[in-house]
């Protein structure tokens, strides 16, 4: 910071009161530097697209270039203290990364790259004081970092009590090419990244059997971290975007059961799943009686996975890779034309599938 | 609704208790249907350039088509309830109305257009429960279609109490062409539009003086509504971006001796501007000792008025017109090559002006 500079927020510290140990200019400012620092380390970095910023955290509006054949993809998501998440499981810093990754998933299910985010953040006089957003904002830039996503602004506020974010991400697909929920034909092959279940039986151990639980704490670290630290499929949605590969695409945010039925809603089909094929999460299996979950049902009902659940037409299924990095693409069952109509096939069973996954109102 | 759809939305209500009107699927369905809705009205009106919105509510992210030749300019406001504003003094239309005039007036900021908005909303059950959501979103929509503006996403959800809202608006501009806080160069003049000081005057009124002031019902609904309904001057701000006539802008939302301190520091540059010649509320000048104010104050320090205050270079005065409908521009001071340093004049004074704006975090 060059003198004059700091003599200004000098000045303006002044008004601060002895107990705030900054005001909202000076974290503005410290922001607005590690999202510089962050964006010279993106446009340094051999093989990475020039960013399209051309204003950046500091102005009444973030400011971007558009280009021509490329069409922009965004998403908001709203996160609430003791809805969506409990200060008193979540470390600061995952939270900050769970935020980004949740509209990172968002971006994928479209088919498209993220480029950009905005963070609202609302937090109580105490948690200002704290070093909770230092350490939120980290994991936030850890994630960002890995995915070249830059932060270019939002906004700041007080709260009465509780924390609350709002993650807006923004991303680019060539024009015409985002895949939405409304795609998929009969006879189209459905498939899922990853695997399902562990982020539920995470969230049950968070929440009330950590210590009943007689399972070794790697184990448990395991569970908890699907919960608490997803992984966007940021590579797999921006790859079946870019390839064409995907007819319909969502992520797997509140379920299988309800995901899967929203995507049949919007296309005007149906589905037929197998119970054997659905990847569920090997330590819920092998673990079930211990934490007294049924893995089918964590698999097909339990939330917040963030795989995706993608559609794709039989002869595009030579050019669809096994898996990216380390991350399988699972073949589960099939498009149908009955309408909204979902079957689970179990062993020689078939069986209406209901959607049952999470809900704010119900 | 064609028959099948009201089946599955049937379906779904059954999941529903007694106490809950709808479920989130029937309500994001409601404003999906409302956007819709404007959307068509938008597109047949004459002279409206088209939409470039692909795919609005409804699927994991909304797209749009980007064009070439354009820049994105991008907004984010988080209000939230007891802190920036009260249920009890603010109806949920006027909320409504509110939530988006903030952030068009950080677009029209920028000298942009706006075009497309999301909202992601918290309430708590028993705010689900009311009418208070559709008397939200309609203030919001009247404003939006002022302004052809399209609702494309956003996120609910539920909160353990208050209201909490975060408006992000989306504009375009002319590559190059968006108008930052950093371009004011000494002898630049300064203009703001509108006048100043009725917001602030507004909030007292309704926080502590309603009962009490001795002013007619009229005035007091005039000056309540500056704060309760601000109008974004988002005419004034699309037709300075596009003839390249401001070198510098802000929005007054902090307030004048804050916001010009922004624009200052922003360009590296000071100013001084005449107390004479600032446009205070008329009605504010005129109620001054009943309202106890000082209207000078009020102007300089109040926050919230939501006009602009940019700075134009003396060979484009007169290209600038004097008003645009029944707002006018007012001059009211330089720029100068003291950093940092703003100067008032009051009649043969010259003071410092300090920045005494509304803060968060102080």
């Amino acid at each position: 910071m060059r003198d004059e500079e700091r003599e200004v927020f000098e000045n303006r510290a002044r008004r601060s009161s002895k107990n705030s140990p900054r005001s909202e200019f000076d974290f503005i400012n410290s922001i607005r530097q590690k999202a510089l620092r962050h964006r010279e380390s993106f446009n340094s970095s051999p093989g990475t697209r020039r960013s399209s910023l051309l204003h950046g955290i500091g102005d009444d509006a973030a400011v971007f270039e558009q280009r021509g054949g490329f069409d922009t993809v965004m998403t908001a998501d709203l996160l609430v203290e003791d809805v969506d998440f409990r200060l008193s499981t979540t470390p600061p810093r995952l939270l900050g990364h769970k935020a980004l990754a949740v509209s990172l998933s968002d971006i994928a299910a479209m088919g498209a790259r993220p480029r950009f985010a905005l963070l609202s953040v609302g937090v109580p006089r105490s948690v200002w004081r704290s070093g909770f957003l230092d350490e939120f904002y980290e994991g936030f830039f850890a994630l960002a970092h890995r995915y070249h996503v830059e932060l270019i602004g939002g906004d700041v506020s007080r709260t009465p009590e509780r924390v609350l974010i709002d993650s807006i991400v923004i991303g680019d697909v060539s024009h015409g090419s985002a895949v939405t929920r409304a795609g998929a034909r009969p006879g189209d092959h459905i498939f899922v990244t990853g695997n399902l279940g562990g982020a539920h039986a995470g969230l049950s151990l968070l929440e009330n059997e950590i210590r009943r639980a007689p399972v070794g704490r790697r184990i448990i670290e395991r569970l908890v971290s699907r919960h608490r630290r997803p992984e966007p499929r940021v590579s797999w949605g921006a790859m079946l975007g870019e390839e064409g590969l995907a007819t319909a695409m969502i992520d797997l945010s509140d379920g299988l059961s309800s995901d899967l039925a929203h995507l049949c809603h919007e296309s005007k089909v149906g589905a037929r799943i197998d119970a054997a094929r659905i990847p569920v999460d090997p330590l819920v299996e092998h673990l079930a009686d211990k934490l007294r979950l049924n893995p089918l049902e964590a698999a097909l009902n339990g939330g917040e996975d963030f795989e995706l659940l993608f559609t794709i037409h039989p002869r595009d299924l030579q050019r669809l890779p096994k898996r990216i990095g380390t991350v399988p693409a699972t073949y589960i069952g099939d498009i149908t034309d009955e309408r909204d109509l979902i079957l689970l096939r179990q062993g020689r069973r078939l069986r209406q599938l209901n959607p049952r996954g999470f809900m704010h109102f119900s």
